[in-house]
């Protein structure tokens, strides 16, 4: 399968080659530098926009009548599919957070669920022989729901967060064990497998089902196992850190929108799309919400990846 | 040069190719699995078993006569030469911690400073052309005066603590200036520097005077730096930390070694001293004190490292 035949826009309804679920988000955040608000935000819209950087993307989220006409032609740029995305009545999910001197850690102070408290995706017929997906952290309820719509289904990568660990905890197992791939942070994954050791915590998430775990450690980058190996993936370090949001959904999207551009997954694929997606979501957080994304060209990224594996050549 | 011509003990006081400052210590640990007490540690003792391991080593430090006899004899099997060390009367440094489950964070229950109080070290003749130093974590006052005395000293490596970034801020300063390498872990470089971001902390450290920074962030690795490169390296993940105390010293020590065993110092193979340091910290945590180092072996080192290649390979 090559990406090349199905990102034709002028053919009539062609199956996408990936389609990612989270959320599409309206953020306000504060650094040290001041406050910015009204930024295009959200896991969908990172991890497609990293995505749409490979391969053709479609995407399902729920925004609200809110949702500003300039924010879904920056999606279109893109190349971002929409059909998924349904725009409802209401107000949009949206999020404010402050940012500590660090860039790192972060508090919450509003989060107004708006029209994704309603959310009950169905996936449009073009989606639903997609090879590859990438389930965003949303409820786990819905995670499986759209499991069961996605016939195609060849290699679901499956993210989450604190918030389903604690209170959806039975139907987040249930969708990992149905996944090929769980994503997770570290503390994540310590907080659903009980584990400290984080090569532990990737034995317990493979039993849950999947070939491969993949915990991400932030600026410390990330480890990727299947059953029988471990790779150690840098993250790109990053001068200046402008906004952090969405660093790890830039890295998923990237890791995906590569996998569905290579049509099929192994470790050596995957330690190269997560490579890709390293060198992406520092990019990324050079600038805020997707604007550096945005103007990133082929040529850029390949330099950062040939800059990460000289600084990691061992 | 090449450290087999100076290894040779029937030579008549050789000039050693490496020596090593820091802290010989008793100390108490506790960690989940219980408490430890009187183990051999101090940076010295575990940078100098690490260096042993490559090349023949001195040190320079202070013991009080209640060191063990035992202690000793295991200082000679790792064939750490003990010219440098002063065995005076009184009570040896100790130090009692406790570990945090994560089995990286740590209190101090105890610090008895003992006979290091009164530390003033004077070089053998043995140790004066030595071309390799490491000047572990002392007083910066202390580590100038050895730098005076070591008349052949071709790269010297420092490392420090916060303890001397707050109470002698402009010797340590000084002593950094006159040498070819600094290490610091990630928060005493941004405390000394008043920088956040470490590639900004290391350039800050390059003007202070040395041609390399090495920035050790624990499990995650650590970052190297000369004036134009910099590589990133991996930490060995370990499944099972049993005591972590003196990994850095570890890490430092067989970083020496490996250099003073070359004879020689350029930025790759400084990269390939510290891949060496990963997998030997890493079997240093393994067990308590010196005790995993003492019986490792050189193909279990050779494994580990093709290991670790094979893990971090982009």
């Amino acid at each position: 399968m090559s990406s090349k035949s199905i990102t034709n826009r002028a053919a009539a309804a062609p199956t996408l080659p990936l389609w990612i679920v989270g959320t599409i988000g309206i953020d306000t955040i504060t650094t040290r530098r001041g406050r910015f608000e009204k930024l295009l935000g959200g896991s969908l819209t990172y991890a497609a926009a990293a995505a749409a950087f490979f391969t053709k993307v479609g995407s399902v989220a729920v925004a609200g009548d809110d949702f500003p006409d300039a924010f879904k032609e920056r999606y279109q740029r893109f190349g971002i599919d929409l059909s998924g995305v349904e725009f409802v009545a209401g107000e949009t999910f949206n999020w404010e957070g402050v940012y500590e001197s660090d860039m790192v850690n972060r508090r919450t102070i509003h989060t107004g669920l708006g029209v994704l408290a309603d959310f009950a995706p169905e996936l449009p017929a073009t989606y639903r022989e997609s090879p590859f997906i990438l389930l965003g952290n949303i409820d786990p309820v819905l995670q499986l729901r759209l499991l069961d719509q996605a016939s195609g289904c060849r290699f679901a990568a499956i993210d989450s967060m604190d918030l389903w660990i604690n209170t959806g905890r039975a139907a987040l197992i249930k969708a990992i064990g149905r996944c090929q791939l769980v994503t997770l942070n570290d503390s994540e994954a310590r907080q659903l497998t009980g584990e400290f050791n984080l090569r532990r915590c990737a034995a317990r998430l493979c039993e849950m089902g999947p070939e491969y775990v993949l915990i991400k450690k932030g600026e410390h980058g990330a480890f990727l196992f299947s059953r029988s190996e471990m790779a150690i993936i840098p993250a790109y370090p990053v001068v200046e850190v402008r906004d952090p949001t969405g660093a790890g959904d830039t890295y998923a999207g990237a890791m995906m929108g590569y996998l569905a551009a290579a049509g099929r997954v192994d470790f050596d694929i995957l330690r190269q799309a997560l490579l890709h997606a390293s060198a992406m979501a520092a990019f990324g957080v050079e600038e805020f919400s997707t604007e550096r994304l945005e103007r990133l060209t082929h040529d850029e990224l390949q330099a950062r990846i040939a800059e990460l594996r000289a600084m990691a050549a061992l």
